[in-house]
């Protein structure tokens, strides 16, 4: 499953990436590698993100080194000032115009995070942002944060894709043995993966009772809990989760009936051995109630800490035993038929794409 | 001295080796890489210590971050469980029947340690694990403490088969300038190469001076001192030492007129330039005095200490300069000629052993 | 500009490097790598420095790790001891007249520094060693300090031989638009490539207000300012700099109207992505205020730390994209030039360099 195109990258270039979140860049630029490139974000004078290479052509200094004049950016080592558009517009006592121009990456803002796409330029296309309603209606409140973590992105696409580590990982907040006896259903269509798990008439674990009791529910019944995993391309993993009281329906409850969000996470190559996840919940319950958003988002946190170890943990197992074969199991399928797209996008994206064969000999009956 | 046959590794595979103390296993799995195989400890409901590959055959988890069930040793990422011989005994939802085998490897719990063999499990021998009588008789008291130390673990049979560096690495504790003044004898059998040196009537330095008051003797007359090192395969040293009232016999002098022990030392390796170091003093005089033993520990602790840095440097130094031949002095013998043996036995189990040569040619005269 | 002789280094061999300044060796010995060979030095009887190969020919320690005993060097691990010229003059209990000799290492005490030749010793010239007027004369007042940078030693030299970075890096202190907007101008000769600039009639920033009080003079007015960078070989940059009250001649004013200054650095190389930094201040006015030096030190090492961050992110950055071509500005001609004439003595250094030629395609005019 971990095929690469030879000379190539295990991940696809040519879409829109979750950089960074919108209110990291402020006054200062930002600095992020983003699949293997290392960019600088900043604002111009219009308030607009632009993102360029991070490095000044006069002397290959870090451009987010310097500081956002009049909408330019300006390095911070011998003043070389470049517009939004990576065009060398200023430097003292130079003519720029001859200056070779800063690459500069297709950018979109939207839904509280900046959007990167660190392929072909002449190929972005804002038509394929994803829509996210939760992140624009009124109707829902979301609440989130960053980690860095030192794995292969592919590994968090499996671990999300695969809740029965809840289980295991997370015993003490989310986990329940009924995840791991729930049957898990995963059907792909051209343009996502579904896996998805429902447990009725079950004791809801902590995090949850902590919700039902935000959401004005009572905490102490038996609850039906669903979860309800989406991958989308390039690298997004969307989580419906909720439990509702039972025998209203479950995941059809009525609002009034239930606590009902969506696990959000945008997971951003940044080298083949490291990520940026930005993970967040987004919630139909109790949707003014500050203080239960920052409540969620320490528990989600201290959660998704518990994934950091184990996972940059397996990645370096698995750098140790690099030909090893790894199970591939039935409650994998989320996350190999998830790779199988990633794949089949990369391979898209070669010179003479159509004579390429994805190799899917090895692959298991899911 | 360090030729490796190609492709190899600078250790023996086919030999019991101090993986840990017993008492490092608790009720939770230790992780710990041998000679290169990362291995994870446990106990069984039996309470017996089992080594397994810390590799977790469904995703490549370690299983060291996992936990004892039943005496089935559980993966803390999606719980695929596994008995004492790797054989995968249960994950929920799964039919495990087909599941691959773990790898396991031999071990012996014996003498307050746990031994592994990490070569081949059909050539293990429990017949091959050392007798140790201080370890077992109740004529005996144990102290010994762990520190991992970054270089070659040859570095270390090279600093124990040669004393001579008390004089200058321990000044202040057990060096003293009459070690390097009286003569070393070294010989070797097919089973062990000793090295000794015997200083008669000469002051004890600040250590056994120590040991003399523990053993209540005096510390303030002459002695004579002894230093008895015995290296054996794969890598354990084990260092008669001791101080007898001076004219009553030395090492032969009757126990009530000496302070008499031997300094263990049980080197395993780890990686080509890290090594596990088990070290101890074993001792027959005032071997009820528990103070006494928590008091030599931390002497030796502390010159055990002394050892670590002076080898790591030296092992960056030689990382620096592979190339450089060093030079190997009558003092430098047991030294030579234990890597002699190490390098006789990794030959020995090459395919096609009796065809090697070892190399020999550089030897100089000892 | 970064081509390097294949197999070679990007340093000049036979010269005269800074190794320490004096005060740094006292009674314990000193490791320190130059261009890339492992050094120890330590002062023999007499007080003379001597410096050595940082490896004992005995079993690879570091004799930085011994003691001088008797003006010898007694490696801290089995005491084979080295006189000031790395022939071995005892060890505990060996012949040592046939042990070979350490490399040993021309060296040079003078102007407050120690000077070390890493390459052919046959070749060291005392002659050879830069006369420093301001170390020597009664008329001039030294401070100083050292920092290890994570970066090649030529990225400090353009660094230094282009001061139009103090207007970015250095605003608070030493920047100011005018060092922008005045032109500059390069020449090269046979011995040294000067850069320099004056800016007449302007005010002068906060270091220099400081200066000018500690010169007894007014920090107020408008000064003509002036700096002059000087480059030597190996990697040696003296900038003349100073402020003249406006009108009294700038430059050539008057002791009485100015307050004027050298900056010292003395960059050398450790590794080929490292350096050692000795830099320092140099000044003619108010020599006796012991209290100014340490404020002028203290200034100087703060402004030099912010070229410390820049200098190694830039560093990383040219790692990371090592094939990228600069810009090579009229700003940059000091550095181009340097690094021109380190080329030409570097190629001069190789077997057959008449033969050789040096590359300059790509040079832009200057």
């Amino acid at each position: 499953m971990d095929v690469v195109s030879e000379g190539g990258t295990p991940w696809i270039r040519n879409a829109w990436y979750v950089a960074c979140a919108a209110d990291e860049i402020g006054a200062s630029p930002l600095g992020r590698t983003i699949c293997g490139e290392k960019m600088v974000f900043f604002r111009s004078s219009e308030g607009a993100v632009s993102a360029l290479e991070d490095f000044c052509p006069h002397r290959g200094a870090p451009l987010s080194l310097g500081f956002v004049r009049d909408g330019a950016l300006v390095c911070g080592y011998h003043g070389l000032a470049t517009d939004c558009r990576g065009k060398v517009s200023d430097m003292p006592g130079q003519r720029v115009g001859g200056f070779p121009a800063i690459r500069s990456y297709p950018i979109i803002e939207r839904y509280g995070f900046v959007w990167v796409w660190p392929g072909d330029a002449d190929a972005a296309d804002p038509a394929k942002l994803h829509h996210l309603e939760w992140a624009e209606s009124p109707q829902w409140a979301y609440g989130g944060g960053y980690y860095h973590i030192a794995c292969d992105y592919r590994l968090m696409v499996d671990n999300l894709m695969d809740l029965t580590h809840e289980t295991y990982v997370h015993a003490s907040s989310i986990g329940q043995k009924e995840i791991d006896e729930a049957p898990v259903k995963t059907r792909a269509t051209p343009e996502e993966v579904v896996t998805s798990r429902f447990m009725d008439a079950i004791v809801a674990p902590p995090f949850w009772q902590m919700a039902l009791r935000g959401a004005g529910l009572p905490d102490d019944g038996l609850v039906d809990r669903w979860q309800i995993c989406r991958f989308t391309l390039p690298s997004h993993v969307m989580i419906e989760v909720g439990v509702a009281l039972e025998g209203r329906g479950g995941y059809d409850a009525e609002d009034a009936a239930k606590a009902s969000s969506i696990v959000v996470d945008f997971i951003t190559p940044e080298t083949e051995t490291s990520h940026h996840y930005f993970w967040g919940m987004a919630r139909r319950f109790a949707i003014a109630d500050a203080a239960l958003t920052d409540t969620i988002r320490e528990g989600q946190g201290r959660i998704f800490g518990e994934d950091l170890e184990m996972l940059e943990r397996q990645q370096a197992n698995l750098s140790r035993y690099p030909d090893r074969k790894l199970l591939k199991l039935n409650i994998d399928a989320g996350g190999v038929r998830s790779r199988m797209m990633i794949e089949r996008a990369i391979a898209a994206e070669q010179p003479g794409a159509e004579a390429q064969d994805i190799d899917t000999a090895e692959m298991v009956e899911l």
